[in-house]
């Protein structure tokens, strides 16, 4: 018989993935252009060029033999290399290779992390507003995920909240900074606090309690501010990776779990998880992906564009009198919807081809995801849109 | 804490990894030409150039957009397509694009189809001998796996030993043709007889019993004979692909899962298998890669040289007395030992610098495995060497 938990998750389709293409298909009726489609968090601008010539560089001269051999299970040395170093010149940490596993991108990232860490049945701890897509991860490690109510003030941590729901079962807490939606970066003040609760906790409860670090957006941060890197604030952190949005290669599949040289049991994890693949399939990203990404490991794409548009936007909503926290980075802003439901909320901005993400699966209701990874010009262009949709719908 | 199941599988090494670390490090000493090393199925000719050149066509030409974005979920269509296509005309099937999943590599591929098909506590049976990544394979999916013990008169299934243990708990079964580590291409006869009795015992319990079929040797086949599909005797097939020896990408993790158009719930396995790669990490393979194989479907590297192999290494080991079926295929060969114990036997031909691999992890006590996917040059050096370990040691 076939696996009825997996034929039961056909029916929950995701709401993004139904916006998006309910957005193409009303692109196919009045044209692309007049959708102002804001679910999807695609990267909108190229990859980086030194990828693309790195990528026919190795095809044209690397030995074939080479290029496409399989990794060792823990994954390329030479790619850890240039991972531990690059990491340790960016955040002045003490990486060395051991301490690097490469992933397919953070969705494989965070797959390895919470199966190492946690066994089934315990605890992970999240915080609203957070990426629907932990939901599958943590299950699929057999673990069960609880999620922290949001601190809306500013979408930093909601600290009475968490300590309450800090208890013994809980092995290990997942952070995304830059958040996915609320585009806030959690201050160092946040990571020093959280840091702080982690290790009272892992001595009252006497095990340890492991922070798994989400950083896709790491790269795409605002008003030239950098964004303070979570292991440096405490020991036992697992950072979970994905080139995808740095040098826009989604679909490429690439990314790293970086294990905190003085966290506990560091010398086995990546061993570790080179043992977990075997049962998962993983078995190591594309080797020649590997080695381009390696080579690259300083650069991005372009990725002003997404400040431009954010700049844009929280100046539109500010003045057409929304409640908003001004995101940190990311490609993402999180502002609160005019009405208690937000899901009336997006379907009436529907009407004017406004496609919004309600929050409720993120964890907060009451609020709505604007993802600005679309052109500049369609931004502007939607500013008046919005406009018309608050004024006629809420008097505005 | 750490999870302790995994902790506990890094003492397991697999022997074929530890064989191969003693080559190398025994090269180092006395120069790798000098080891004959027999122990590693790693694709010893480079990679098709058609895919070369169509990867450095992809990245020179098409819209980065487009080429590194994302999959849908259920991978690229037009790669499907492509899929469908290749396995209608070759095998006279009747695939459509609904029935392919892109996977990374053969693993990914049984990793899902393990999913789909199986409930945790369900039996999965193999026959002997089997790949020993079966086991972490199966176990990751929840199953169990039971051994059919060889029909070690030619390697085809031992239909009595079969029957026995196909009871009703009995949910998959899982084969491997051509045969890693045997050689053997399961005939028409033993492929019609297996589907004979998998139909008679759905229909005694009441459910289905799916056939996975792991086929990524099926282009690697010696005297112009081409293999059966298995697919084509039994409509419950899976059947599980790599290209990693057919265009020698074993580091590019590309392959695929192609469900029976008549298999029960093929409308809805592929779209499952998108669910499942939700909690695993997987999320497709690299779309640039999945669109360059596309492209060369019908090509493969120049396999010719593992028939050369075969053919010396088949005389000679005739020629030395051994007992040995004749490989149809692949890059295996798999004589029955000189002592009863394949351990002792591989142990005294490593004073010879003869790197062969024992047979008992492939659920075959006695025999031991070469991999032949070496320089033909080598194969013949290694000869005399082999003709010298057997009269030194067994007064051959």
């Amino acid at each position: 018989m076939i696996n009825e938990q997996y034929k039961s998750m056909l029916g929950g389709k995701s709401i993004i993935r139904e916006l998006s293409e309910y957005a193409t298909a009303r692109g196919e009726e009045i044209g692309y252009d007049n959708v102002f489609d804001y679910s999807l968090g695609n990267p909108s601008v190229p990859c980086a060029d030194a990828y693309t010539q790195k990528m026919i560089a190795l095809h044209q001269t690397m030995n074939p033999m080479e290029l496409h051999g399989y990794s060792p299970s823990t994954t390329i040395p030479s790619v850890r290399q240039a991972v531990a170093e690059h990491l340790n010149r960016r955040f002045g940490m003490a990486y060395s290779m051991e301490h690097i596993f490469m992933t397919t991108g953070a969705a494989g990232a965070l797959a390895h992390a919470l199966r190492a860490v946690t066994c089934p049945g315990d605890v992970v701890l999240t915080f609203a507003p957070f990426f629907p897509e932990y939901v599958p991860y943590v299950q699929g490690a057999g673990a069960t995920l609880s999620v922290v109510p949001a601190n809306t003030s500013n979408f930093q941590i909601n600290f009475d909240a968490f300590e309450q729901m800090l208890d013994e079962h809980v092995m290990a807490v997942l952070i995304n900074t830059p958040n996915n939606p609320s585009g806030v970066v959690y201050s160092s003040q946040t990571l020093q606090r959280l840091a702080d609760l982690l290790m009272q906790k892992q001595q009252e409860y006497g095990h340890d309690i492991f922070l798994i670090s989400d950083e896709p957006y790491r790269e795409i941060l605002f008003d030239g501010k950098e964004a303070p890197y979570p292991s440096r604030f405490y020991d036992n952190t697992l950072s979970c990776y994905s080139f995808s949005k740095s040098l826009s290669l989604p679909g490429e599949r690439i990314g790293y779990v970086a294990v905190n040289p003085r966290c506990t049991d560091a010398d086995i994890l990546v061993a570790m998880m080179a043992q977990i693949s075997r049962g998962t399939g993983h078995n190591c990203p594309s080797s020649s992906i590997q080695l381009a990404v390696a080579d690259v490991i300083d650069e991005t794409s372009d990725l002003q564009v997404y400040e431009t548009n954010m700049n844009l936007l929280y100046d539109a909503l500010i003045d057409l009198g929304f409640e908003v926290v001004r995101p940190g980075g990311t490609f993402y802003i999180f502002p609160k919807a005019l009405e208690a439901d937000a899901n009336a909320f997006c379907r009436k901005a529907q009407k004017y081809d406004l496609i919004l993400v309600p929050s409720d699966n993120f964890g907060v209701p009451g609020y709505f995801r604007m993802a600005y990874c679309i052109d500049t010009e369609k931004v502007r262009r939607s500013i008046p849109v919005l406009r018309n949709f608050v004024e006629t719908e809420y008097g505005g």
